[in-house]
């Protein structure tokens, strides 16, 4: 009777580790300026909560496994809208969270044991779900230094193992807010081809992307329609995280056929939910351009910010909600646990993500942290300002 | 680029082979009584919807992963009220539905290729959830003559192989409805002891029990605290299939420790229906009273209706909401196809549940069926007329 090796091997959170120590700082009086979490601040559109009170339901039955038809539709409408052409009857299967299409597609593309490629640094979670389908990742690495734009054809190809089975791209990127360009994108797709390899891409932020750029899909990029994965999610798309409402869209029947057992599997996805975000469809286009500029400012706002600050390496990110500098200090971890436990500047203090948990074996995670730039942009401002502060006296602490 | 072996080894429902055969039957004007489906038809209580309309809610962001504190002390104290002590702050993590529970515990307790011990036949997706895992199954019989009991300890001791993690059982079962008794657990303890194996148990219909028994669980038992883990579901106790809540229940701290990092890395579960299932508990218990006693009339009704027609071998279940009766047919998929396909009464006709995909590796399910009775039992009465007139229409066509 032991408890597994493989579910042993998943990493602890780093955030997690943190969040005890952030419950003590509030509760022992401190203002905590939250820049360690994913989930934007923004009001969910009211589509969804009128939807759900509007609701005549009587018995809470099982959805159909593969999604509600009219969930399935809207969300095909929503990509024809940006120019990729999606048949609802048969190209797309609703899932919980993209987190859920993530474990289809792996499972449905690998076998035990395999590997998937991915930049590093990566989202922390595909490590643990690559874990939980007996999956193992490797990596090319992407560097501060040039925004984290990807390496070149040869080195990515050079990262493929021979039981490599696909190639996993968040683009917009978590944890680091680049946008990958239609060059980038085919860089992927050549190195996808020559080894033989699908390619998952999520692209929940897609929504996401400043400079008055237009996001370009791997759905657009033509002759890879059997090798594509897609990972929807309303999560970030309509500030809908709680939701759990995400998506697997794929042009290929074989693998839908096979992906749809699974679906049977675990029966279905939450009908009340799906019936939500299905009239977050409903939205006015308008509604993607304000969370968007205001999302714009934020990032212009931290990124001036973090200039200004000593010794930090910035860069400018082009979408999502994330920037991941590089500080002028050797453990990160350590300087995020110092900022709950031990610093405050009248009574503030932050909460930030230390790198390292979305590093794959490397220790260029050290320097680095997350910051999820998902608050007002006056307390962004401040939790800067706290975060320059706390960087000088730290240093001066620690003699680095 | 291959679709992996591992997903093609999931078998199809054999339920979702028929759908398409039911809704052709339907759209030619056929009345079709479904008795294969697993969801209660009674109404959801209104404290679920009342409670997601009172909602004030503005934005929808994630559940703290463990699950929402207030749900995980209402199902501890639902719990507490059935004579079980489970504490809120440890013992419970929320899933989405017992599915996700079962792949918690599976990941938890064993590693890749290993084996799962449970009684053949068994839940069906259970086997796509043990694929999915990176496991198989071992099973040893149970028989419809006695009416699916538990085999004697020599035998369920027997078929655990080297590998094998942990027990899995369903109590009341489904797909035979038979419910355990005391005898029958303490065999199945003694086995895990001897074996050193992990407890699964499904408990999921633990309010469907019939003759004015009480259900006993594994969680009565003395001594198993450390290897028990208990999958927990709103799905059938409230009728709330569409709302996907489930919990994992454990007093292992060792392993709920572990298991809380692959909650963390599917992020959380629906807010929204996490609302909704906290004011579940709200309900009088009269509520489930009226439940099992509307659901014990229908399985008076279905033995003894069962019982009428020539060939048919059938058993009392003492639970749950299914029966498994041995058809005087040699090919259940054939005969349920037939049903839908060239039959009917009147226009009327049944669609059913061919026990094969419900057996490992084995010919016995061949002439069995699993009916479900959740429909009111005027049309359920009719059902299994029809039933009898099929079957004698269907052994003169067939010769058998
Ligand atoms: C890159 C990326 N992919 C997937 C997800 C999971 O999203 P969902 O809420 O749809 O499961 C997240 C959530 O933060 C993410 O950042
Ligand atoms: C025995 C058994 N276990 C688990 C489940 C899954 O239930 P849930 O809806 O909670 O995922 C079912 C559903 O039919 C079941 O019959």
């Amino acid at each position: 009777m032991n408890i597994s090796q493989r579910i042993k091997e998943v990493p602890y959170s780093a955030i997690r580790k943190l969040t005890p120590f952030a419950d003590k700082a509030k509760a022992d009086g401190k203002k905590v300026y939250h820049l360690n979490i994913g989930a934007p601040d923004t009001k969910t559109p009211d589509e969804f909560f009128d939807a759900i009170k509007n609701t005549n339901l009587k018995t809470l039955d099982y959805a159909p496994s593969k999604g509600l038809k009219s969930l399935m539709e809207k969300t095909c409408e929503y990509y024809k809208a940006r120019g990729a052409d999606f048949d609802p009857n048969k190209d797309i299967i609703i899932t919980t969270g993209a987190s859920e299409a993530l474990v289809f597609a792996l499972i449905a593309v690998s076998e035990l044991g395999q590997k998937i490629l991915t930049s590093n640094p990566f989202y922390s979670n595909y490590y643990t779900i690559f874990r939980q389908c007996g999956l193992n990742p490797v990596t090319f690495d992407t560097k501060v230094e040039d925004g984290y734009r990807l390496p070149d054809y040869e080195t990515i190809k050079n990262a493929v193992t021979e039981d490599t089975a696909a190639i996993l791209i968040s683009n917009p990127s978590n944890p680091t807010g680049t946008v990958y360009t239609e060059e980038e994108l085919r860089r992927i797709v050549r190195v996808a081809k020559e080894k033989d390899l699908f390619i998952i891409a999520d692209e929940v932020y897609s929504e996401f992307i400043f400079d008055g750029k237009t996001f370009m899909s791997f759905a657009s990029i033509e002759g890879i329609e059997d090798r594509l994965i897609i990972l929807d999610s309303i999560s970030k798309r309509f500030g809908a995280c709680g939701a759990r409402i995400g998506s697997l869209i794929c042009k290929n029947q074989e693998l839908m056929t096979e992906v749809i057992k699974l679906a049977t599997g675990r029966l279905a996805v939450s009908t009340i939910d799906q019936i939500g975000a299905t009239a977050l469809y409903n939205v006015d286009e308008s509604y993607f351009k304000e969370v968007n500029e205001e999302y714009e400012k934020r990032r212009n706002l931290i990124y001036e910010e973090l200039k200004k600050i000593e010794g930090v390496k910035v860069y400018k990110p082009e979408g999502a909600f994330y920037i991941m500098p590089d500080l002028p200090i050797k453990d990160a971890d350590d300087f995020a646990m110092w900022l709950l436990t031990e610093f405050d500047v009248d009574g503030e203090t932050i909460m930030i993500a230390p790198a390292d948990g979305f590093y794959h074996d490397s220790n260029e995670g050290k320097s680095k942290v997350r910051l999820a730039y998902v608050i007002n942009q006056k307390d962004l401002k401040r939790a800067i300002e706290i975060l320059g502060i706390a960087l000088k006296e730290y240093r001066k602490l620690t003699n680095q």
